[in-house]
């Protein structure tokens, strides 16, 4: 693989971002309690409460896969079930984690346009055989903010599937890979996309956000939370050396280099999609919120842009692309990936 | 928790190893593929199998109870046992990670002197009820090299262990969490206690050696490592930005480092064990082999040490405590430890 | 609920056929060995392997969810999928029992007419993903005979199926709760819907077919059957006085009453049909190949029907309907229903 | 295995009670409900809480396995343990099914004599490093009455078991698979032992009473029996001819066959125990208390006695012997047995 050049695959591919580095160096430093008992572990957690505004309970974990299946865990039995949409990261990506940390749950996938779950198939999917021993009985909804295919659900649309899911006495994950994404778009505080709309549980990303490694759990929901330490222990999860885990988030959280970053990276995908859809063959295919761009182009194209370098996936059918910007990306880049897409392009018209 | 000065706690308290952290700085360089497909990764899994001079799959995961746990899954169906030493780290201190990780396989635990498995009892526990369905049939042994204990397997008793268990058809697991101690203290090319040996898969640990993060399973066998890598992303142990996992191996192995520190922490344990049996009223109590030192002082003796801020646990009743030595603990530190420890037993007697 | 007459809700509802009662009776005499160390037994396995005319693994369970659950789980890992029918049973009616037992494989459902799987859909479920490490890989397939649906599968249907599965390397477990229904009507030996198309492992319904319950696993396949015994009792699955299990099949295979049964409740299914399709307003679903008739009429009826205290089930939208014939069901039960929805629709006409 | 004579191998090798077939034989009668919508369903369950003078939460599975694990399975979570005797039958007889069906929970195995939990090991045991996040967090406790060394825990015994692990926050479970045994030699309502003592969930033992199969879980405890029916679901454990494994708890319980039966087996392993002890050579081992005589004996008896054709398990070493008394052991069984005893020590004195 080719990476001379910034690439557009996935925001995991950029490097640390300097104020998380710069925080890791500096907790590289003397002795430390281990398993999470040191002052840098100590100081993220105070950080992210005052940033959420709430005394929740917050536990580091490695990555996002586990934040997401071990939170799903703390909900679910093995005989219960699991809302989410049919694109969400739990059902596609995470090859089967939250099936096996539940011991058995089951994904329940619904549509919803914009990879925004249906309000009326999630009311369906909530209340459709709740008392019926032979089907796996909902006790969780996932909802990703935001969403895969690089949209947001506004405050009011969360509230309404809260809304739902409560009614229905589903506990309420989020799925937060890119939160600070959507807290940067939506320009709202933290908690109001989280905790005061009812979320019990979120996974906050940070790997993609310009950390090395790491996601958080913020349990918002104390009952949840009642001996998750033991969970994430059993879970191959819990960090020796914890301060490597959560002192990037130090660097990130205390001069808001989290929501900066996230927001040049939303920026970027702005300019991006601005500039490809003026190239006459490409198609974007989804509004475009957070640091993500969708596009169709040509087959034939698609793969010349992969011969000349650029990496990058192609998800829906053979023409779809998705281009994601990340805390490191600068105009050149996009310019010059706009011009080589340009040039392909103009060779097969 | 004061930590104004070195510990004796834990080889996990001690912080990132120079050569460690100047791959991990190297790293950070520029976009690179996620999940492993990038250069330092790869890299980082050549170096490996030129200093164990095999052609084994690699796998880095996130911490030692993920790769114990996830070696012994590869080997054990639900219905399975795992034959461990009762002091063993999978049985002691893993929160039931091995049980929840095989689906429901129990631990067989033998006893053995000062840490090490008994032969008479490893042979008994791998033949008995063998064909009863009513018990849980072996499929593995763990060893652990060097052992909790500060001990160290010879080579031939290795060979006397492997024996027993490939005679009865286990899968042999090697929790090496201090694999680089041992082989350190042995003297021996690493193949010597794992590959050639017969060992089928081998935790080896990077955090007490100096890493930020991480270890690595290493499968000499090549049936067991069938399609792990979907076994290790359920899990929640594929890091997305690997890079950040595997560099710091880069660091450790290319000029020895690993072997240097380890050797270093060895040979402070030495000097540490001979500093205070010195001291009338401690006594040693097991041979110092690796970089623990497990002595019996008395409790009045032990909690004065605590006061003065000397961290470290207590394991065996009430008088008997662990004291481990790492790659930055320098003689002066020793010097203080052995100090303090003097003047506290003469205050009591 | 009121039982004074037939129900057509189930094949489950009807008691114990004679033949099986009087196996069952003729069991009960003396002390026997326990865990199937005893002669009823091995008489059941005989006959059954004479049945499938093949020396195959038989194990008997205690119910048709286990089975399932159980044959899934020794082709399966945590990290796989299993492709079936949306409609199957282990998806719609087993509350996640196969997620259970493999530990956490997912299914992948698919769609197909009639019941029946599509092909097309299972080539790319079977090939799409297939090197994905985030993506639960594809293990193995279950196929209904007859499907949920009342149908079936004829024997160049699934050889085309089985052909789709062998060449991605997935193993084939075939549900068969109603097996019988599926021999007696397609009217060919058992081995040509099994073993001789290259099905690894048939869960053999008997409750449906007139037993008191247990399901019986044939293994095909030798490789899965090893060990499945500690697989059958860590499930809870090993019946201690197992004759009471494995006896009525003696009874219903020795002079071929499990056919007998099967094609009875087949006639008795397309009697019901030829019944209720002369009755203006009620319309056949899918084609009776077996025991099933799926019908639609107007909900009031339905509601009248149920009022007149007739059990059956609603299955598609409102006005759909299931109908079950069992071995016990008589001609004047289907006239005096028939007559009762004739009743009925006449009313609301 | 030759089973022409009555054997004292184990109470499952007796066939089924003349009461509990007769009931039996009266359940197949007619359509009934499926999944235990049945009125010998409601029947038994009615009468099962007339006979615990208490309103409980009743459920039949199918076998003790089963009915141990799920009981285990509603206490705890993956990271959790139990606390149980070494002897007991879920550590030495279920082939891991608790770590299995609990997901990964841990047993902790305590001694005490004669099959009876130690109180000091169980308050160790329950109390030790309960806040220490890499051990598996106690959460249940199995009690067994009568044990598996057939003995019985007296009230007294009982309740204080009970309140250690009440103390400890444990839930406490009691597998009762020779409960009527108990209770007969106890000579106690059923409650005295159970609920009224603070038994969160029995496991009620029917097969060794004389039922062809199934066991009952009770729930005193509410909370435990939350959503509990669809965990029995999930594990392949809810029958569909429910009526078959109900209804023989009518015919046990409807004039007191169940403890008739139970006491003549306990008053069997008395006179068992007379007989054998009067023979020189041979040495009871154990107090008998329910309907289990162990003794000792040489090895070549054991052999000769083997030859002759009685089935009997040898357990404590080589020389000591376990001798079950069922439901139909006749005095004359008894007679043959010693009668061939001693003519085999006889023969080697």
């Amino acid at each position: 693989m080719s990476l001379d050049k910034k690439q557009f695959a996935s925001d995991n591919y950029a490097p640390v971002a300097p104020e998380a580095w710069e925080a890791l160096k500096r907790a590289n430093s003397g002795h430390a309690g281990a398993y999470g008992v040191d002052r840098w572990t100590d100081r993220a957690v105070d950080m992210l409460k005052q940033v959420f505004e709430i005394d929740c309970s917050v536990y580091f974990v490695f990555n996002g896969t586990a934040a997401n299946a071990l939170a799903l865990a703390s909900m679910c039995q093995p005989f219960n079930s699991i809302i989410c949409h049919e694109l969400a990261h739990i059902q596609t990506d995470e090859c089967g984690a939250p099936e096996m940390f539940t011991g058995g749950a089951k994904l329940l996938t619904i549509g919803g346009d914009q990879g925004k779950l249906s309000t009326s198939e999630l009311e369906a999917a909530a209340s459709s055989r709740k008392s019926d021993v032979h089907w796996s009985r909902p006790a969780a909804l996932s909802v990703t903010q935001g969403t895969e295919m690089g949209t947001l659900y506004s405050v009011e649309e969360l509230a309404a599937i809260v809304d739902i899911a409560r009614r229905n006495g589903l506990g309420i994950h989020m799925d937060g890979a890119r939160f600070a994404n959507a807290v940067g778009a939506l320009d709202v505080a933290p908690r109001e996309i989280s905790s005061k709309i009812g979320i019990d549980v979120l996974s906050l990303g940070g790997t993609k956000l310009g950390n090395p490694m790491g996601d958080v759990l913020l349990f918002f929901n104390p009952v949840l939370a009642k001996n998750f330490q033991y969970r994430r222990k059993q879970a191959g999860q819990l960090a020796s050396k914890m301060r490597f885990l959560s002192a990037p988030w130090i660097g990130m959280l205390e001069d808001g280099a989290w929501l900066r970053h996230a927001r040049h990276a939303n920026t970027m995908a702005q300019l991006l999609a601005a500039e490809i859809s003026g190239i006459v063959g490409v198609e974007i295919l989804m509004p475009v919120q957070v640091n993500a761009v969708f596009a169709r182009m040509p087959k034939t194209v698609i793969n010349q842009m992969h011969d000349l370098g650029w990496v990058f996936y192609t998800f829906i059918g053979d023409d779809g692309v998705r281009l994601m910007c990340s805390w490191d990306t600068l105009e050149s880049d996009i310019e010059e990936f706009s011009s080589s897409l340009r040039a392909c392009m103009d060779a097969v018209l």
